[in-house]
């Protein structure tokens, strides 16, 4: 029985400047139904401020508190180790670790970096790496849903980049970390037995939601959704919607009475 | 006993500018012993003409038999496979290839693109991949002694990047391919038992001629070699030695006679 919800955005709740059909609706219905949600983000090219006033203003109810992304569990790793960051994220993120602190210790911090992914900023990041630094990423995925309806390169292929070329295994801070889910089922007091998690990516958001010890993972036919994607990673999806729409109807029909 | 020598060129003969210490004079030694050499290497920021050109007007006895690139070896996969490349490579590079077929199959070839590894440039190569083009990388090198005297990115990081959010697998060309070391073996009608190999690459040279069935591979520290690498790769040198000429003492002390 479902008492909390873990709410994917791209590709579930919007796609590039508009909010997918249903999806304020749907969201709406859950929230009146008395269930918490959290939204869980690995979107990492603005920050999480700018991210809610988006949201908020393509008329979604979503506050601050109800949302998670990697650019903050960063910061809060950063203040943890005294560890003062190397970023290599996109231009809109760097405002969000403005006041890091300047601690001894380095951390390279690898983020949807877009056109900042260039040989040079990846050498200095990969010379910081093999110097000693620690290895931040905010993200792994392999690929996103671009504007042009395309999948696109996401910021996994270059972490693991530098996976290859410094020896260093990245700490990945958002999806499928276990510690972003706990995190996020935490701030609503929901066991994992207790959660389900809907998302469009098979790999990250489903599978790694399993992973963390969620009972219920939906995988939505939106978004990078490509046909058999339920079949291509393990643990595969406890249930299939084809939007956010048909996932509310299946949560609603489960939810704690 | 040993009938046939593989050399590494970047490292191990010259670095950036200069020939390292006694490598010419090293070459002329086996030379004149009547050992056949080939020079077998990973560098892909010039095509084959300029690397011998280059390296004869550095004072070092090589001609165009002698040298094997992974250029060369992309040229012969995509006659034989009737394909069309898609170059990701150093822009010195694309002459090499200027005369290549323009077959329907498509095959994307990596190389060390350097400042050309920009996200549009690898968001493109990615595209091609997942849309079915072939994956050629000339090279799979994580690292290499860049002119500042400090290791860089090399191509591997690239390759890696993209067969991470493709799911293919790069056909490697270059060492440490079986392929490329046979075909430099058989141009010498040398068999793996009777050859040695010689590099500053743990991995790529010495335990890929392992690999490739050669029984003798030499480690030498300079170029890009790092304490302790020795031990970092399996199966690790069967000799050490402090540079080529030293390298060259064992060889000359071990030939067929």
């Amino acid at each position: 029985m479902i008492r909390g919800v873990l709410l994917d955005l791209a590709g579930v709740v919007y796609e590039g400047d508009h909010v997918l059909p249903g999806a304020v609706e749907a969201v709406h219905r859950l929230h009146e139904a008395g269930l918490p949600i959290r939204f869980v983000t690995n979107t990492t090219t603005k920050t999480k401020k700018e991210l809610v006033s988006r949201l908020t203003g393509l008329g979604l109810e979503i506050t601050g508190e109800e949302l998670f992304t990697p650019g903050q569990a960063a910061r809060t790793w950063l203040a943890k180790h005294d560890a003062s960051p190397l970023l290599l994220v996109h231009p809109n993120l760097e405002k969000e670790f403005a006041d890091t602190c300047d601690g001894p210790a380095r951390a390279v911090v690898v983020g949807d970096a877009g056109r900042e992914f260039s040989y040079e900023n990846m050498n200095r990041a990969f010379r910081e790496l093999i110097d000693g630094a620690a290895f931040l990423a905010l993200a792994k995925n392999r690929t996103f849903m671009d504007d042009d309806g395309k999948l696109s390169l996401d910021a996994g292929a270059f972490v693991t980049a530098l996976e290859y070329s410094s020896g260093k295994e990245a700490i990945v801070l958002g999806k499928p970390s276990p510690d972003f889910f706990e995190a996020a089922l935490a701030s609503m007091d929901c066991g994992p037995e207790d959660a389900v998690m809907v998302g469009d990516d098979a790999e990250s958001d489903v599978a790694g939601a399993l992973k963390a010890g969620l009972t219920q993972a939906i995988l939505v036919r939106t978004g990078k959704y490509r046909d058999r994607d339920e079949h291509r990673f393990e643990p595969s999806p406890t249930a299939m919607a084809e939007d956010l729409p048909a996932a509310a109807d299946w949560i609603l029909d489960h939810r704690a009475v």
